[in-house]
């Protein structure tokens, strides 16, 4: 066990550092381990800060996970806070440490390095962005600030520049407090890890709760005004007026220090790793929002600013480094497994997207369908949309979204679990989920999504998407009720409700395809059903006309 | 396509057989569809009746899913309500079917018939049984009986016969009516797919709420009190007063008619079928409550009384009948995944317990983890206990149960799925699940429960039962805080609490094991990693006291 009295050093004291130095000492009673944090906390809740500036979470010692005094008394880790690893000298395996509070360098020795340095806010390069009222949400200090000019100023709009998480946590969190709010995103949609259609849900859900939304739009400049408050200039020339803004537009890998030192970088910018986390030095070993990973599915190269995966790859390089006898599995692959609540609306993910599946070339099918998160008949059952992604051929599961209320994470997090042992649609169909009318439905929304996506697999429904519906040649066929129809429909649509289609079958066209559509897409896939069986060339629009709207109102 | 002009005869209206016949229709247009219902309502949801007495669904015509008008309009599917069938002549391919309403009897020709006849409540054979104000809860007519005896008499206290899920669902409703209840349940437990220790947390739950629980009792017989109500004896002799009284002590497959026709029966009396659902004569399958399954993970046979496989079933079979050309896996066997809410309690459990698993004969290991359902640092969050059930050799999951508020469903959904692709304990550690505050955690309960299991498999800990602790020559170490130890200990143990351990190691035996505990199994695991690096004999109790005292309080 000569493996076991190593001088272990960390460079981070958030999720992935603090996670591998407990772990470390788990698997070694006899190493030395310091950690250094440049800021003055280690381990504190960094994804709570949005809901502490919000009030949600009242008091600030809520987020502190860990102190230095537990992982000195219980894990026996050295704590150094305040101190900014500036250098690594490879070859003498030493770091040089700078002590913030007294400006005093050191150096300190090593026998294994784990990179931890997160991940920083990127912030636009345009004039007046260190202006007084513009603030970024990464730590503890960044909240105080933002709760100390809304006590000072109170701030009355709010600009947020960036649709992601972190937008969109401020975004209700500023909303809660009872500023107005405005967002300003780069790209056409909010959450960009959703598609398009899908992020009309959730744009949709932000407007009826008064947020304005700019997107396609960048924030071009900051300027103080006369009369107090900042004006924000857009691409288009338009100015907003704001009290205070939050910059959200995205992060950048803090991996300064490991290229300083040569370690080799991935090639997107993150640090190069294996699955052990080992960079290209065999005794540094890099974690978190800061390296590069590989995609679950495709292999591709992506950086992931996610706890979870922080949090197990600071595992994973423990045991690799203390206990390299105990054989673990390494790091599989990011799924990008993700969850956002906004204003009572949940977004969530898992796997690819279709936005990120054609960047790949790959070939894959999608349906959509809007299942109840519960028993319909059981009160309060709220409805979702969930678009599943999957390989026509086999029906392996390439990804899935949904947008609704409660239920939505658990659904993701099923198919998550799915996708992480291959499964396919056929897995879905015929899950064994829990069911009370309070808990989900009989046929739960995962089951009903995985049916779906089966009957195309099988052959038994061909699909057509909503996107081709303004080219096609073909008859677009409206099988729902008259009141429906009335309420809205496809222009140029025939309208043949699906209950009377087997006596009008005489009134559709045997030399024309036709595109079925509903409400939803489950009668027009029983329309499908009788008509392919009566000979016509029938296909289905996936989704109804919900997606038919959605598609509509998406981004270019 | 001959398959397709069939006439198929279908026995029973509720989901499996309603599922069938929707799902046969869309395999063929052409088939002729007859579905023979004994009671007045096809595809009723019979799981939400409880709700429907307690009023939490106030409209009964909430239950009503689809109307015979709705299967013939939409499907073509003919619905004779009020119809039993009464026998079936194989070699004629002909059943008889007695109209209830006019008594006349009629004889059906068919090419496939479909049996899905369901469960009957079990009726114990005692006296004084068929007393006014005793009900069972199956059919929309007793939720109907039992409303209008409500009514007019306005019952105050109420005895519930059972523990399962019907039991536990008509007390909580009868509660939320305002009614005093009182549970009898022969078992020594309630919710029989929990095990005892688990069960314990729902007693608790229950008996907080004022309903009055008599465990390992049995109802002997009823008698009309001269005063009004029922004298209810038990078979210790005690006698319990009840203004009404509901059974729920189970139900029997209503298998006579496959019986009557020769058609063989499985080992625990449900109609034998193959993973097609295709009875002994080929040209008769069977589906839903009535048929015998197999068990997913030891192909055991096992009655299941279940919506969704009903629901799969009916599916499977359809398709096996009318589109034998579309291959489709069959009935995959079952993982038995459960979920019962209960006066704000959720349990829910997938795949085998630890019951089974000894009746079986299986090598399991065990371990029991207490996480919050989202981040401790976010508003409300609640505990849970979690036990997983795995291989000790390999990891593979063999069952999960899980007691507390919510999120309980969505950590067994998960956990049902990994079992459906032979997931081991190191897939639960790895998954990629939801995380923001609000719904998850950065190590999210799912991953929890893989840790502490992996931890065993890989040899990093050894773990002991609680069971054991009754009889062990071992030193128990209880390494918790003063304070927590002051609130209830295990007599005899040692205390040494965690974060002094180091400088008291010369406290502590050599020559003897050391059982170490906390509150939740988390210390007492760090405990372990540092005794057992420094060459003790030790090992976990896995759970902390929270499991030793719902063992202490088990059934015996």
């Amino acid at each position: 066990m000569a493996m076991s009295k190593k001088r272990l050093l960390i460079v981070g004291g958030v999720a992935g550092g603090a996670s591998c130095a407990a772990r470390a000492r788990r698997m070694s009673e006899e190493a030395e381990i310091i950690l250094f944090e440049r800021g003055p906390f280690v381990s504190f809740a960094n994804c709570g800060l949005p809901y502490h500036v919000g009030g949600v979470i009242p008091e600030e010692g809520s987020l502190l996970v860990a102190t230095p005094e537990l992982l000195q008394n219980r894990f026996k880790i050295q704590v150094r806070l305040r101190h900014n690893v500036e250098g690594i000298d490879r070859a003498k395996h030493e770091i040089s440490v700078r002590n913030l509070e007294t400006g005093e360098v050191s150096r300190e020795h090593y026998d294994v390095l784990v990179l931890s340095p997160g991940a920083a806010p990127f912030i636009p390069n345009v004039s007046g962005n260190n202006l007084p009222g513009i603030f970024v949400v990464r730590s503890i200090q960044d909240s105080r600030d933002i709760l100390s000019f809304m006590a000072k100023n109170n701030p009355q709009k709010a600009v947020v520049a960036g649709g992601g998480f972190i937008g969109l946590e401020m975004a209700e969190n500023l909303h809660h407090k009872g500023l107005s709010v405005t967002m300003v995103e780069m790209l056409p949609q909010l959450m960009p890890p959703l598609d398009p259609e899908m992020a009309v849900f959730l744009q949709d859900h932000l407007a009826s709760h008064g947020v304005t939304l700019f997107l396609g739009e960048r924030v071009m400049g900051f300027a103080q005004k006369p009369e107090g408050g900042i004006a924000v200039a857009l691409g288009t020339g338009r100015a907003l007026d704001a009290d205070m803004v939050v910059l959200a537009v995205g992060v950048r890998p803090e991996s300064g220090l490991a290229a300083e030192a040569g370690l080799l970088p991935g090639e997107n910018g993150g640090i190069l790793v294996d699955a052990y986390m080992r960079t290209s030095d065999p005794d540094i070993f890099a974690v978190g929002d800061a390296v590069q990973v590989r995609g679950r599915l495709f292999d591709d190269a992506r950086l992931v600013a996610l706890a979870g995966p922080a949090n197990l790859q600071g595992r994973i390089a423990a045991d690799t480094i203390m206990s390299p006898e105990n054989e673990r599995p390494g790091f599989s692959g990011s799924l990008g497994t993700f969850v956002c609540g906004v204003m009572g609306m949940t977004v969530a993910g898992t796997g690819e997207c279709e936005k990120s599946l054609k960047r790949l070339g790959a070939v894959y099918e999608k349906i959509y369908c809007h299942p109840y998160h519960h028993a319909t008949y059981y009160p309060g059952a709220a409805s979702m949309t969930l678009k599943l992604l999957f390989s026509p051929e086999d029906g392996r599961i390439l990804g899935a979204q949904a947008v609704g209320g409660p239920g939505v994470d658990k659904r993701m997090d099923v198919i998550s679990m799915a996708i992480q042992k291959n499964g396919t649609v056929f897995d879905l169909e015929s899950a064994q989920l829990c069911y009370a009318p309070q808990f989900g439905s009989a046929k739960d929304p995962v089951n009903i999504a995985g049916m779906v996506a089966a009957n195309t697999v099988r052959g038994l429904v061909r699909l057509v998407r909503w996107e081709d519906i303004g080219s096609t040649q073909a008859l677009v066929l409206d099988v729902r009720t008259p009141v429906e129809r009335a309420m809205g429909h496809v222009p140029g649509s025939l309208h043949i409700p699906l209950d009377s289609l087997r006596d009008r079958l005489h009134e559709l066209p045997r030399d024309r395809e036709i595109w079925a559509y509903c409400a939803a897409g489950q009668r027009s896939y029983y329309a499908v059903r009788i008509l392919a069986q009566h000979g016509f060339m029938v296909r289905n629009l996936s989704g109804g006309y919900a997606m038919y709207r959605a598609f509509s109102r998406r981004a270019a």
